[in-house]
């Protein structure tokens, strides 16, 4: 990445963020969720429609999904925003995230000034198993999807391997579950509002050995919105800005039997490293985290990656306390992929909108006290992407 | 959009150019095209891969034609780019132009310095009629696409009152077709290298009264690239960089039966009366245009849109040659998307493509003497999306 022209660009902050609530939502289609998560972010910023420049929306299969693509003209034709610049980023199941990041850098280069990002999937209109079928386009197709390896079996790859070098339990797998589902229970948006002793996790479906059905996100409807305003900007609209201080994207090779170790995912530690770097900070800096939980496995892989704890101490880290609200280094206080849900193109989105909250202070029972710095990393595929953000109050 | 902080920004330049061949192509799948437009535009440009920042592509449905998204990190994995940020862009058949767009902000924004960007898709893998389905996201699905209204049958709508309006005639809208078939058979990556008489194209099969199946682009596979450098650094890998002089895009409501007047594009109106504004710049003064030319019909009403003629008087510009390679105002020298084929995220990035080959002299038989400057516009849906690109050298 390019660092050397500083003294061009301008900082970012986020002004308003909303959601809609996650779930099966039977009663809703995609344009509605979208609008709603958008609308409450536009309320809770502070701005009209008409001072914002520009839309981009994080999805990553609503073609597939509901038959509908052009969701960038849809929400600024359905929002009222009137004949502004609309468009559609993907990046599989890190969709979210890059729109972020791509608003971010639109916003730094001068282009735009205030802009509503937003995050969606509606991923219920189809029935489970063709949800599987569909989610498997972010795998590679070609070499993986049409063989046969959901996302389940190859994060089950990835889970064998850790248990097996690391001697990671199944009980850690399962306590990344009881975490999330217990974190979630305070959050009014979640998906999972319900607490889940250890037992009923470790005694689910078996449905990739060793990942159970309670080691998986769920199927998921939803959307979240975020207003992102030129800093300089901020202050006309509210008084409890929260700046983006980094913005990291990393790539891997698509297929995992491509990588040198699965057990890491490069492309997580590249981009975290420099993102710290970005924002002039170390790991011991940030005080709230929301990490890519697609499977438990996943959100203790990237505890590792990000360097929380060492390679391989990432089910320690879950089984002694490291990772919840209390404990030194919080880990997904929203309830994460898991609990929250995990409507694809939104998830990005959602992580920074629990983010701004937690930094503002308005994250209410699920609160870290005192938080002033987060970071969200937010992954496609088994790690082929990686897009970390971290923000400051 | 933002005008006030030129000071911050900087000039991106668009140093090499590549394309597959355009056509039905069932030998190749999605990613051979794919790696093998961006492979010609690296060696054209003259960068090594190791320079490259980061990857864009533009593209409207893969997952629906092929079973596969998360195209950015499948083209940084085939193309040996490693860990580089990589993404997709989707605005309909506007993709290839939002991708450009896209790349041009994070270059003004510092954050990348040399961007590899693509357009691509593979259409010919389903069927004609899963094709149609297909392409019908684009529309707005719930009150157009899922009644029947394809593309052919809402441009017939534009048509029909076109010719009501301002007495455009059968035989014009078949002339755009003659001529663009005419400058394709100079193309080297068109389709359909052929000439067209009048005649063929007047009797061609009635899709959808009045459009003709030779009035309306085909289904294609193709791939087109471009290497975009921040300007400052464009001479240490070219003598004959060509600059993107501006870049803007507008909405418009998704539904056809929403807008006031079908037979003007607001969002072609705004964008291209911005990209006029932005590079200090009129119309008059632009020697080759690329006009985003689905159906027959586009073309006209972009003619008049963009501000070459009056409203009501694109058919008589093309029946009168204004707009054939020797006349006044030269549109889709390439052959356009009716004869060079229409990828539909290819077609964005095609454009600018045959944009530069005239600007540096490069386009043969198809050349427009001493060409300046060029815009490209790319629209989505029946024109929910426009994209307009001014280059210079």
């Amino acid at each position: 990445m390019f660092q050397g022209m500083a003294q061009m660009s301008r900082d970012v902050a986020i002004i308003g963020v909303g959601m809609s609530k996650f779930g099966e939502l039977w009663d809703k289609n995609l344009r509605d969720i979208t609008l709603e998560a958008g609308m409450y972010a536009i309320f809770d910023s502070g701005v009209r429609g008409a001072d914002i420049d520009a839309v981009c929306i994080g999805n990553m299969s609503a073609g597939r999904f509901t038959g509908q693509e052009h969701l960038g003209a849809l929400a600024a034709d359905m929002g009222g925003l009137g004949h502004i610049p609309a468009y559609s980023v993907e990046a599989a199941c890190a969709s979210g995230g890059a729109a972020v990041r791509q608003a971010y850098m639109a916003i730094k280069s001068g282009e735009h000034d205030v802009m509503l990002v937003l995050g969606c999937e509606k991923m219920s209109d189809v029935n489970q198993s063709q949800a599987m079928y569909t989610v498997s386009v972010a795998s590679d197709w070609e070499w993986e999807g049409m063989f046969g390896a959901t996302f389940p079996a190859l994060y089950a790859f990835i889970a064998r391997r850790h248990m097996l070098e690391y001697g990671t339990t199944e009980e850690q797998l399962a306590m990344v579950a009881v975490k999330n589902h217990k974190n979630a229970v305070e959050n009014p948006w979640a998906q999972f509002r319900r607490a889940l002793p250890l037992e009923v996790v470790m005694n689910s479906g078996l449905i990739a050995d060793p990942i159970r059905v309670l080691h998986a996100s769920p199927v998921s409807d939803g959307a979240a919105g975020l207003v992102l305003c030129s800093a300089d900007r901020a202050k006309e609209f509210t008084d409890t800005p929260v700046y983006i201080e980094a913005s990291a994207q990393a790539s891997d090779t698509l297929a995992l039997h491509d990588r040198e170790d699965i057990t890491r995912m490069d492309a997580a530690v590249i981009s975290a490293r420099e993102a710290l770097k970005q924002a002039g900070v170390s790991i011991k800096d940030i005080d709230v985290f929301e990490l890519h939980d697609s499977f438990t496995i996943s959100e203790i892989v990237l505890t590792e990656d990000v360097g929380i704890v060492e390679k391989g101490q990432g089910g320690k880290a879950v089984e002694e306390g490291l990772t919840e609200i209390d404990g030194k280094f919080p880990v997904n206080t929203s309830g994460g992929l898991k609990a929250r849900g995990h409507p694809i193109g939104a998830t990005g989105v959602a992580q920074i909108v629990e983010l701004v909250l937690q930094l503002r202070g308005d994250a209410e029972k699920r609160q870290v006290d005192g938080a002033e710095k987060g970071m969200a990393v937010n992954i496609g595929g088994t790690g082929a992407t990686s897009i970390v953000h971290i923000l400051g109050r």
